[in-house]
């Protein structure tokens, strides 16, 4: 097969051996001869497929057990709704900092649960740089920030110190570099960026945040149904946290955090770099804030378009199309991407530069 | 690799065929020398796979476009909380059939959005029976039933009459045998018993019972909102609903649903007709509402169980353990289980009663 250098923003790509882990465990997992498509989640084999899932992450995230993660099904966006649900006391306030698409979409489901105010926002700007300096209201019950924003390729390298709980959705950026996690209260991400297929997503919550809202619980919006359940109150997405345990366990076994972190630096060097180097591409955001994940460039000639896309799909360049929203073009620099990718988009960049410049 | 009769109570057995081609999809999906887990959901090769998952649910189920066809993440548990919120108008009242402990939790939910009313139960004799005879109230706004019980192992062989729009849960015997589907305004099932593997669920609604309670509602949550995004509202739950439409595929070629029903009744026949034959063994439901999906047998000589389960495990049978709640034995007879795994257990009962009668 030809090697294809995939930068798809999301779902993303995932290392060449897990895809093969999770190919043979579709037919036999565990050496059950079963699939792990057709096994109980309360199997003993799948139990511990679920407790390394959960210990892992609080392992990568050096927190101790105040903490409690949780994998559910329905994405990002349910999340968009359970944090406020969980955290927005009756009567309280919400404080949001708006960076993007799906910012607005997570201030738009806290509103409609409960007063929800934005304090700083980068949508005047079309969301091409990070809020910075702004002030966090010490009555709120919770600050919500999103650390990277995939379609217009920011991230915050700093996070804001925080005087009330701070909530993350880290969808798209985690586990790429360090954070000090015990800072946050909360840090959710669904897994189909950086650390698994589509299909689940991961919660991390600090267990002396919830139960505060006085609110009654749907059961399936409560965390701390979940937490009781060991995040087995219901069938879970048996598969998708499979194959998500295999890549954090790709990731720990080559060097974890500390080595994605360097990698991730040397494959966003390489191609920043070459779209400040070359003469008919730039970046489209505030320099100071762009994204290690998804890196957002435009050229100056659009009307070569068509050729420049030519040749990187020549080069079995795939997924480096841009955001409907952005135009040009994105590539996303997850963790499971190899250097040697970002190196032949940099090099079809340069053939494009030296041909029509 | 050594063949295993696959009883499991769910997630539960899936085609052979189907596992091999979910295999293979993990490392090419489509001749895109990508992996299904690696590309986007916004892809043509994947909206392809969403449309044919909707359209062929229609097909098996003979409906027009008055209904849609949603795949959700979540669970059933969640529609728990989703039916009554998209359907139960502020200050209306729902209707509820109780017939076991997903119906209890389906109950538990609704109460918390409106009022609720268990117009038939058979928790009096722990869920051995189907409640029949009841009055429908005309003024509810719905009718909540469960088609078939796993943990108890029966199942409604005729569905009520409802004057009121009528909702399913059919999560453990969709696609089992003929259902005048029309007659139900909303069909909803958890993926991993009978159609596919974990972390999907189906929803068919019928469009106009939509938009009509008067409630704020959360995106997430609301039916209207994943319709308009053609049940990619966020990033749905990729491969599971991609296998599942393999098992769907699987179902139609092989002679659809007027075949599947045959041989589920000779499974079905076959397992009952022992257990009433056998002197060691007895049902534990009412005749009349006998479970084809979830067979539900105890012995009555206790203390020989150890000895019927060496049996079983050596003949390679599978998850035949009773839930808690009942005890004893409970076999699964979903789609994908062949005549020939019902055979094999049959053998071992005889083999048993031999050996112990």
């Amino acid at each position: 097969m030809t090697k294809v250098h995939n930068f798809s923003a999301g779902p993303g790509i995932l290392p060449a051996e897990v895809l093969k882990q999770a190919s043979e465990a579709c037919i036999n997992f565990d050496n059950l001869n079963l699939s792990l498509l057709e096994i109980s989640h309360r199997s003993k084999n799948y139990e511990k497929v679920m407790d390394e899932a959960r210990s892992i992450v609080k392992e990568l995230f050096e927190v101790g057990d105040d903490y409690e993660v949780l994998y559910l099904g329905g994405g990002a966006s349910l999340q968009f709704a359970m944090v406020p649900y969980n955290l927005l006391r009756e009567n309280g306030t919400a404080a949001y900092v708006n960076t993007g698409v799906w910012a607005t979409k997570a201030i738009k489901e806290a509103k409609l649960i409960g007063t929800t105010s934005v304090i700083a926002s980068s949508e005047d700007k079309k969301f091409t740089y990070i809020p910075k300096g702004y002030e966090i209201p010490k009555d709120a019950d919770y600050l919500h920030i999103t650390s990277n924003n995939t379609i217009y390729g920011t991230q915050m390298q700093a996070f804001p110190k925080s005087p009330i709980p701070l909530v993350c959705d880290m969808s798209s950026d985690i586990f790429s570099r360090k954070v000090n996690a015990k800072d946050f209260a909360l840090i959710y991400a669904g897994a189909q960026k950086n650390m698994g297929p589509a299909g689940s997503t991961m919660v991390m919550v600090k267990k002396d945040a919830l139960g505060k809202t006085g609110r009654k619980m749907l059961s399936m919006l409560d965390y701390q149904v979940h937490i009781k359940g060991g995040s087995m109150y219901n069938t879970p997405p048996v598969f998708p946290i499979y194959v998500t345990l295999l890549t954090l366990q790709w990731l720990k076994k080559n060097g974890g955090i500390a080595w994605i972190e360097k990698v991730n630096q040397q494959k966003a060097d390489a191609l920043y770099n070459e779209i400040d180097r070359n003469s008919l591409f730039y970046g489209t955001t505030a320099k100071e804030d762009r994204s290690k994940m998804n890196v957002c460039f435009l050229t100056n000639k659009p009307e070569l378009e068509t050729e420049f896309d030519k040749l990187w799909k020549e080069a079995n360049i795939s997924g480096i199309r841009g955001h409907r929203d952005v135009g040009g073009y994105r590539a996303s620099l997850y963790n499971a991407l190899p250097l040697e990718s970002v190196k032949a988009l940099v090099e079809v960049m340069q053939a494009f530069e030296k041909k029509f410049a």
